[in-house]
């Protein structure tokens, strides 16, 4: 294969640096070559070249908490059952076309969502590049008491069937157990599930109670490091939130989302003296109105409340490292029209999880809560990558890495509207088919 | 292919008349083609020969009132969408394998049934021979509040999506309609869905409202006349019961069901006098016992009560036309122990409702509430084929019918228990590989 | 007492006569002795006067079906358990403030009801004259499947205790009889409870299915009118009207509301040539629109709908005889906030349920329904004490009959609004102190 | 007053000594004066002589667990609300007449419940000497997800209204809060309750979530402490026993129920080595094997077993310290046949929750468990007052103590169900006239 040159564009490489005016980023095969002024570049022989004059070339954009199995509905979950990898196909696709070509996984069946990562990472099929958690340890599967409980609509068994699928042995079961118990069973778990990373339950899904105590907590985490992952948990609270870190997480999944009570100014300094990542769920003021006027109570009090616009506001200002996390998923008319969850989002401006546009909505979020635009990018790459341990590979457009950019239109840094205006999407040195994803609509 | 002759057996032929000692019965092709003592026949030449010294040959057995389709949990639903026809067809070879050579279902989604059923017409399965009603003209489908209501654990499509398989035009919106609106509804249905004869709600499924409007059930009842089928109401109550009789339904199904109210003496006398056949849900002692002591509410006071138990008396004693009914259907451990369902049959004794055994029970049944033994195999065979006008081909052991018989291992008319004790069963002329079946296993 | 005499006022009698400019309506006792022009009037001696120039004297206002037991959801029939005639005193307050001398009430506790209906007519309590139904015959009470199912949060003797203060011995287990027992239970409540109108329930509350059959019907309104009562029935859709036509009910309690079917010309044309009195649930444009954008799925299909407004406007056209009928109740913050209700009505505009505000709305939308002012003066006076068999003493300010009058500061004929500027409300020749009702808010 | 003496008894007297046969006890006002045998006594002049020969005196018995306020359905709570207090009183008296002197109430509504035990201690009313709780720091009122959820039958207003009453500002928002919040909430709590000793969640009611972290524990306790309170926690799982033990609670509040997993041995040898009292809900063997057989899942599962009986058999055996504790409550019928909790306790044999008779089931149940005789008394008795800072006054046969005690017509320690056989209880001196306790039944 030639190698492939991008001339003329600004590059802005992500790394923090300024923008590379008049630049010539040169791919041999699925990485970059070089990255450098025009004038300071010496063209490859026989290279493919594209024109990018006037344009902006910006790394792969990453989702740091997307669910691309999205048929979380018992309805779905049934009909789909044994063709749950099809949705994630779908879904992966969608995030690739929308400039993202990494996303991390944080929730979803094991199998189906290894299988297609397996699959993508083989070149079998197109999508964005995906970094899999599988279960939340601690957690029920879809059909139990932490997500969506069906009140005796199934027998137990087709409930278990469905729940084993995510639960892996790592269910809500482990809450009963001594911390030396649940070490074991989630190295075991670990071992087997070729998992890309760790996340567990730091308190239940949508209220404070805690899952596991310090101990078990700091099980969990060495058990992760150990196995030589990155670790985060799921919190909802001050008090899982400042756990979570005691037990020596490497990134905070939403935590700016502390219920009513805003993140303690301790928890606050220890975010921004250690680097630890926030993945923040940050939302546009659009839709902060929206929900505050319409929302359900749970968003309206617990999760988008005015303690995580103002959690936001305070880690933007102290200067917290931020990651771009929108806990991203497909949705169509069954999901958005759902009796017991359309009162979650039916109407909403701006909405907030709609994978594909979720994170161009989170970019001019963080713009509007004071963020500098050089550190929107960064949130959306170079941060990541570092958080989820990365970087040697993925997150800017340096020589070596792998070559995951997206050339956009218009200046980004200018307008952050401009994100939105992408031209051309290239994953490992090879530019996307965009108009062909995804391949196959089924809930988008 | 050769004649056929059973010899030496008891031929009890099921027209009412003595039983034949020593009797030889000769099939050619499908039917039958003599019937007569050993010494009254002429042995064809070239026949194969049964030697059945010592058994009792029987007309096939039939039950006028099955559920071949009997996933009707919300988890079987989705399950098996786009597979009902499995789940009939095991259902068709668990009556077979008991005796059952004819059967009527009168309730389920239509195309899977009468799928079924031309299959099996056609020889390319082996089944009990079916009569399909398909939809209850004016329930709503499975997930409607007439049969299992799931408080929003589905969105309206898959609700619909599933109800529409069953309701097929002719829903409870019927039940807003005007009697000539009725009437142009259950034309059209009856016109395009080849149903083998018509089943309309003539009250709720388990309380004492009325579904239509003594015109609307005369409209109904007429429609069916005019495509020239038979015609039967679901009922409850005596006042249901005595309107489905004045709009002139063919047979009462399951009439002897009348809540906490007995059959009135004046509505006995009409279904006696003018020897409407009843299709009655008689259960035995023991299962009625059971009931009363454990029984859940619904089965306890409206179903199988005290009164019920009565009308079943007084309905034999004064001679009126029963049919043997069992609302049978495949059973299995999903269902057994659906949280929802279990408490209406877990741990029952003599459990009327299972498919393959039922029938057994019912005969067992009404010889406790004093029937004549000959007047009960009538009710399990010329009863039935009469009610449902198919005695021309079916019912008996004469000359000129198909040659549907049971070979029992000894009398029934001496021990009721002896039904059980089938060697052979014949359908069609064909002796049925009973081990066989069914071939398929799923909820059986 | 002396005698009272308002002069100088437009008096419109009710009887639909032409208004009577300049008139003197002198009233002795509780009755009116004359009404006439002032020139034929000779005033009596030392009577007392009302000076009313400019001012507009009309009957009395009515309604033909209230609610004035208000209480209906599980938390208020416990916490006003013993209490419940306190809530009807309100009630009967809230109405009298707002010019309703008279009001019918068509379902509630009938011990409380009938309790303050007796100690209002005696003059110990001040409050609207009311007329009571007590039970809706065929129907459970309000923690019964009809109005709240409570889904187990009772034990089942506190949920009889309370729905046998509604049921009175004629509850839903009426369904189960034949007619000839209907029958006996009727005439047993009625002659044991003290009602002054008999209402069944000729179908479920918010569905088509039929309650009672045609002949029981018939045995129903035989009771009431060989009691020397009137009869209507709780109807939903075109043949649940029509049955009830067709058993001679005198009155149709919203016959307006036919579900999404509407009135067969047949019938309304009955309605018309018999007439036959039409309670219908007539609403402002207004609001249908509101409901037709916002409403819950009940109201927005089934009641008020399309078909409803079409029905209205067919009615009018035809020349029915319309009453004014709200199916008003008082409300409150905890009704109109509680969690199973609150989407019936919250943020409705022209909310026609408010008792002491929905007759005004009627009176404003028959009229943009077309209906002649007189006409609707009619429909809230004389039309309705017709219909209830009352109007030899009540209904049009005629000699003889009670002195229930109400003063307007504006000519209710010009301009429908001025119902709403009452200046004085005269019961049984009192007037009555408006400012001081309702002495006791408890739901208003 | 004048002194009074037992005489001829053999006295227990609950240090653990041997018992004392043909002993004097002397009463002096509300106190012990002596206790010896009646070779080593000095009769006083002219006191009262009860004649014990060949009875058997001990100390009051006590309880260390149980809800007097036993009215939690939402039926009962609404109709009793405002006389809360009538069915504490009922249940001191039914819990007194059964020889309980001293009852521990370790939830409840704080006002009516300190509201008795005042005019219990006043002499006002006779009942069980009562020391009182309140709120379980942490939990919501009973009616939310703690306890039981209502599904939206009452108004959002209704629910808080009575929820509060139990709350009192220490509800599940304290979840939310920092460990410094947390204690400011609960410093207020103690300071104007009036409470006698603190308990609080140490996790879910019934399941192992937990709530309150490890630091938010300690300023709970620390708390409790600083007021001179003993402080106790609600833990149903090995972890949350373990946190609450690090925390310093004073006593284990069923301790010995830790779900699926046997509380491991490092926590049972911290219990052992500290003395910590273990307030165990040690059941019959017949009631075990019931709730095996018959038990609702959460009994069967969770709470009564094969894991608590075997951290019962291992605490005994180890030595802990046990305190009797039944959660006992009155019931009666409504409770008994409440549609949503009758499956907790229908049918059960020696049913373990039920006031009155649960104690004895206690004390014959920890003696199949392999406990000593003495050791029994001991758990009823000196080490609940132990444990509960109160023996100083309470808990033996001393001089100085309070003269609360139990005369027996048999030997308790020869034979356990001999605590059953009481011929007189004493409470401050005074013998109680059981016949007419309790005055007044409502639910017992």
């Amino acid at each position: 294969m030639k190698p492939l040159a991008i001339v003329g564009a600004t590059v802005i490489d992500g790394t923090g640096r300024p923008p590379i005016p008049d630049a010539v980023l040169v791919v041999e095969g699925d990485r970059i070559k070089s990255v450098a002024p025009a004038t300071e570049t010496v063209m490859p022989d026989q290279a493919n070249v594209i024109d990018a004059h006037g344009q902006y070339v910006i790394p792969g954009l990453m989702d740091a908490n997307v669910h691309l199995y999205a048929g979380i509905t018992p309805d779905l979950l049934l009909e789909f059952e044994g063709r749950y990898a099809d949705l994630v196909v779908e879904a992966a696709q969608v995030a690739l076309r929308a400039g993202l070509t990494t996303v991390f996984d944080t929730w979803g069946p094991l199998e189906p969502l290894t299988a297609v990562r397996d699959r993508i990472n083989r070149g079998e099929i197109i999508g964005s590049r995906m970094f899999v958690a599988g279960q939340i340890i601690g957690f029920g599967g879809p059909l139990s008491y932490d997500f969506f409980s069906t009140s005796g609509t199934f027998g137990l068994d087709t409930v278990q069937r469905i729940n084993r699928q995510w639960e892996q042995g790592v269910g809500s079961d482990l809450l009963w157990l001594t911390p030396e118990d649940v070490r074991l069973r989630v190295r075991d778990y670990i071992e087997r599930s070729g998992i890309d990373f760790v996340k567990y339950a730091g308190c239940a899904h949508t209220n404070p109670l805690i899952t596991f105590s310090a101990p078990a907590q700091q099980a969990i985490v060495e058990e992760a490091h150990r196995a030589g992952l990155t670790v985060q948990a799921h919190t909802m609270s001050v008090e899982s939130l400042r756990m979570e870190i005691d037990a020596g997480a490497d990134l905070l999944q939403h935590g700016d989302v502390t219920g009513p009570e805003p993140i303690p100014d301790a928890t606050l300094k220890l975010i921004v003296t250690r680097r630890l990542p926030v993945a923040a769920l940050v939302c546009t003021t659009r839709y902060m109105a929206w929900v505050r006027e319409n929302g359900h109570e749970l968003m309206r009090t617990i999760i988008h409340n005015e303690t995580q616009e103002q959690n936001d506001r305070r880690l933007i200002e102290a200067g917290a490292r931020l990651l771009l996390t929108t806990d991203g998923s497909t949705f169509g008319p069954r999901k958005l029209n759902h009796p017991q969850l359309a009162s979650l989002w039916k109407g909403a401006v701006d909405f907030p999880l709609q994978l594909g546009r979720s994170h161009f909505l989170w970019l001019e979020a963080v713009i509007e809560r004071g963020m500098a635009p050089m550190d929107a990018l960064l949130s959306a790459t170079l941060n990541i990558a570092e958080a989820y341990d990365v970087a040697a590979e993925l997150g800017t457009l340096e020589p070596g890495k792998l070559a995951d950019l997206v050339i956009l239109d218009a200046d980004p840094l200018e307008d952050v509207h401009n994100y939105r205006r992408i031209d051309a999407v290239m994953k490992e040195g090879v530019l996307v088919d965009r108009e062909a994803l995804p391949a196959n609509r089924i809930l988008s």
